[in-house]
């Protein structure tokens, strides 16, 4: 296998058991110097990580980004002290570095985080790493081809996250024998006993029946656990899970074994540092991967022909979103799509159809689901992961950690807001443009056409960070040409005129009921201005503040609860502006039953006649107009 | 047992049969009145309802509330058309309702929710009613005493879910013999086959490994079913799961066990109902519970003796949480606490130690929590669910469905900000506010001092719907003496003069940041207003017009992102006001890193130098004072 190490094979044993303790010293090294942090569960898996680290990863710490490297995951986040040691243990981090755990600026930080190049993505927020896991294994297996491997330390107290058992479903579902999970069952968790304590045979009978090749060890002993890595390398078609028995603060009789001292920098580090043998400088020369493995290159990208609608044709931007999808998918390889069990409903299936090879069901695992997709990106594919817009509820926790972890990727929620109709609100998003603008960096999209829908797909693709479009279930009117353009960060006017009294803001369904209702007012004597707000975030101020000049008057209108949505982004753009024009907000304010699309939108208040009457009301209440410099400002 | 039915004995394979074709039948004239809805995913469970209806359901229809009955719930919501099928039979709906399936006004929706008496929770959201029924099975053993059964109808499809596996660890765990899961494998989801088909032996294994009672079935069979109802409810310390093999559209050759058909209703209702037998008229007496079983009274309330916090002390917000609810547990008998083991950072732990009897650890599981919390609310409890805020967002989507359910609950989220420090974004609650606000029906709570933090606890007992309350890591100080009253939608003005130019508002931590900067902007000659708006849902609109009106100036400062938190929901009161106020938002705008609390609150902008100078800033460029009318609005 080509391995390079600076000691020779017969020292091994007596070089990873030094090792682990070198670890377990520099942990409690950094949790005391910053007086805080995980130093009990790091010395835990000390054993297990230098074995790994010594002998079985192969890594180049100099170039984390050649595709060959394996994968190294710490879904037990709070053990970072213990991945620290390991990067100091590699040479990739010196030891002044370590020792600024947890302070102002450190790349070291509480829990790991890709600020590290060595980090793929964050965790700490327990269950997500293994299903992260199964993300990148499956992007080895099906997208880049490579015989990397997929590593992931696992804590026992985690395993009570439904999420871990999405992961082990799904990995020995699709076979992934590139993934191994080590499960270091110290026993302990914050407060107390974990459900399974000890019972190393409880976790091992699950991993099986789950289809993983499950084995139970000590993981305080480096033969074993050597024994144990070098059989999962060798198992085919399952993955591989590897159920240590270890002591949470092994080595240190003061804490190990002992409830209580999770989480908190040891009492006496001196003395504990004394007890593991002092402090040691092993340098591990960590074996890169078999530079001779050959790696695809992708294929150049082509130029995206979307799919184009005829103007005053009818299609639901959820199917504009599969057809855009696909196009994209054909001439950028990085694309790929992954479905929650849906995708007949949110139209993924056009882009199965089109790329069954870059598709990925998910079934019913949302959580899964963004988590695949997460470890997808990290090998620097680009999925766009798709289900009803209220099913990605389900998976916040991952989405906001997906920001945590600079990740890029694409959420698609369609059925979004009361306008799906009879199935009622169990099916209905209408919290999911307050939790996704909610997420750092997000790029929140919600297109009123097919259009529109399809321009803003094939720039998804190429934005950073968390990004989320929303779709509608119903036809509604194509009413931009094919071809126009629909830059993120914009908003079009949709219909204006000098004279204009008030301007009505809608995206999605809700343009469409604005466009209804200024036809009405119009033949009423007042003059609406229409705002199309497909990007809800970033927001187009310039946009606003020309209509909040014109027309003094705003009235925004969205299928969405009133909190945090298309409203609200409104109102923040005239927050501190000097003058501001009076909003008046139309939402969802009532628990909506089963209806037609069409009572729903009526009974919740933002249909085109709730709009007109709102409209009406706010031109009759507002004698003065507002100043005309308000645009400018 | 006292079983009453309306047939003898010996006719009840014959009856159970019948019943089950009414079932289906039904389900179909159900769906095709409102051309939508699920027949074919009805028809696979009738049988096993019908069964269940007939022969073991011990439940009084006229009298939902009888502690005695029995608890149906629907896991997989979208069977609603047999739930109501079942409902007609028992005679709790007459034909006329049924059929009005899914139609405006309706009470009989497209997936059940409790508008209608005999549902306990909303679902539709799949794999939300096992973990709900887990609580409410844990409310039957623990709190109730009640020998009430729990009979859950689960789809194979939804076993994908990571909160069914939660719910089964948490069953079995806890030896929830009373409740039984119904596993509905007609191999089918919506777009193909589920991930094991029809291998009914890798359901059955799994629920043995997790601890279950478990068979598999044929969900045809009557006798088989009828026998394996008969076992659960003989089975001990176990709860049961029956994996039944069913086909989808069962008993009607044009779509039975046929993809494609999901969702949809029948294409030939006639010849559907035909060749199904026709429409039958079996009414079943359903056996009430024994009404001799005796139902233990709830002692009396008690006054509420909260704990006291000298003015002028520090204390955390998150222990006076933990401190208050013992104290309210003391006075209030229905009064449960659930922690997602992490009880020694929220202070759950002072409640467990005083009601042992009343604590529920749920392990690192949020969704069960939250769902568990759902079924105690079912009989009656008022659970307070905790966990750190950031760690809510795992559980979004049980929280949104509780909203549906009309369920009253607390949850509790404590770390929430970048002031947690060192443990860096992964443990931030930075989105809670947001995600909250965005609940239909939700009050959001965030007191700022301890002795608040005990009043509104103290209040949150008797609150509907879902109730928030924001916890902070860091101890504060105390600045209200005990025994202040501190209403629910209500805010406090914490300084203010007649002079007063601008005003911060800040909620938690902030407060205090704020009034640090008022301090030094007072040196400087600049008079500031500090608001405490410990209620951000709802939000004291009078307080702040006033403070809008006497300094036209706001400036709101918040440790969450700047989408949807207590910034938004102050620019919410001012949307449509005739005279605006400016107003400035300070909130959370870099991913933070590591560091100590005052060093993440200055690197976020929002500490008492950040808030200093931006209200310099604000009172130096907005020259004109607004005019005084503005709080008349």
């Amino acid at each position: 296998m080509g391995i390079m190490r600076t000691v020779t094979r017969e020292d091994d044993l007596d070089l990873w058991r030094e090792l682990g303790q070198q670890l377990r010293v520099d942990s409690i090294r950094a949790s005391s110097a910053s007086g805080s942090g995980h130093p009990t569960s790091s010395m835990s898996a000390a054993d297990l990580m230098a074995v790994l680290l010594a002998g079985h990863l192969r890594y180049d710490f100099n170039r984390p980004d050649d595709p060959r490297n394996d994968h190294l995951i710490f879904s037990k986040g709070h053990a970072s002290p213990l991945l620290y040691a390991v990067y100091t243990a590699a040479g990739a981090i010196d030891d002044a570095e370590l020792l600024t755990f947890r302070r102002l600026g450190s790349r070291i930080e509480g829990h790991p985080t890709p600020v590290l190049p060595w980090v793929d993505v964050a965790t700490g927020s327990l269950g997500q790493g293994l299903p992260i896991g199964v993300g990148v294994a499956l992007a080895g297996k099906q997208l880049d081809q490579l015989p990397y491997r997929v590593w992931v330390l696992c804590g026992d107290s985690e395993m009570a996250e439904g999420s871990m058992w999405e992961a082990m479903e799904h990995a020995a579902h699709a076979g992934l024998d590139n993934l191994t999970a080590i499960l270091d069952v110290n026993r302990l968790g914050q407060t107390g006993e974990t459900m399974h304590g000890w019972d190393l045979e409880a976790y091992v009978r699950r991993a099986q029946v789950a289809g993983w090749h499950a084995m139970a060890i000590d993981g305080h002993d480096v033969a074993e656990i050597d024994q144990a890595y070098t059989d999962a390398a060798r198992t085919e078609l399952r993955p591989t899970m590897i159920v240590a028995r270890t002591e949470k603060g092994h080595g240190v009789a003061a804490v190990a074994n002992q409830n209580g001292f999770h989480g908190k920098a040891l009492a006496d580090p001196e003395a504990a540092i004394a007890e593991l043998g002092g402090l040691r400088h092993i340098r591990v020369s960590v074996s890169p991967p078999d530079q001779t493995i050959e790696i695809r290159p992708r294929p150049e990208p082509d130029v995206v022909r979307l799919p184009a609608y005829e103007v005053g044709t009818s299609e639901a931007t959820r199917r504009a979103y599969g057809e855009a999808l696909a196009a994209v998918g054909t001439a950028r390889h990085e694309v790929v799509a992954l479905d929650g069990e849906v995708s007949n409903s949110t139209y993924a299936e056009i882009f199965r159809q089109a790329h069954p090879d870059r598709y990925f069901e998910m079934y019913i695992a949302e959580q899964q689901m963004v988590a695949a997709a997460v470890g997808m990106q990290v090998r620097g594919w680009r999925p766009f992961a798709s289900t009803f817009a209220a099913f990605l509820t389900r998976a916040y926790d991952f989405i906001r950690m997906a920001a945590v972890s600079r990740a890029n990727l694409s959420l698609v929620g369609s059925h979004a807001g009361v306008s799906i109709g009879e199935d009622g609100p169990s099916q209905m998003g209408l919290e999911d443009l307050a939790m996704m603008r909610a997420v750092h960096g997000s790029t929140v999209l919600y297109p009123s056409d097919a259009n529109q829908a399809a321009a803003v797909v094939a720039q998804m693709v190429d934005l950073p960070g968390v990004v989320f479009l929303r779709t509608t279930r119903e036809k509604t009117p194509v009413i931009y040409p094919p071809g126009e353009a629909f830059p993120i960060g914009g908003a079009r006017v949709v219909r204006s005129s000098p004279d204009d009294q008030v301007t009505l803001i809608g995206a999605g369904i809700t343009l469409h009921q604005a466009l209804a209702a200024a036809a009405d007012l119009s033949r009423e004597g007042i003059s609406a201005r229409v705002i199309d707000l497909y990007s809800v975030k970033p927001i187009d101020t310039g946009i606003l503040r020309q209509a909040a000049a014109a027309t003094g008057r705003l009235l925004t209108v969205e299928d969405h609860w009133p909190e945090g949505g298309l409203g609200d982004a409104v109102l923040e753009v005239f927050a501190d502006a000097r003058e501001r024009p009076r909003i008046v907000k139309l939402a969802v304010r009532i628990m909506p039953g089963s209806a037609t699309p069409a009572e729903q939108l009526a009974a919740a208040g933002i249909d085109a006649a709730a709009i007109a009457a709102a409209a009406r009301e706010l031109v009759a209440s507002t004698a003065a107009p507002v100043p005309a410099d308000v645009a400018a400002r």
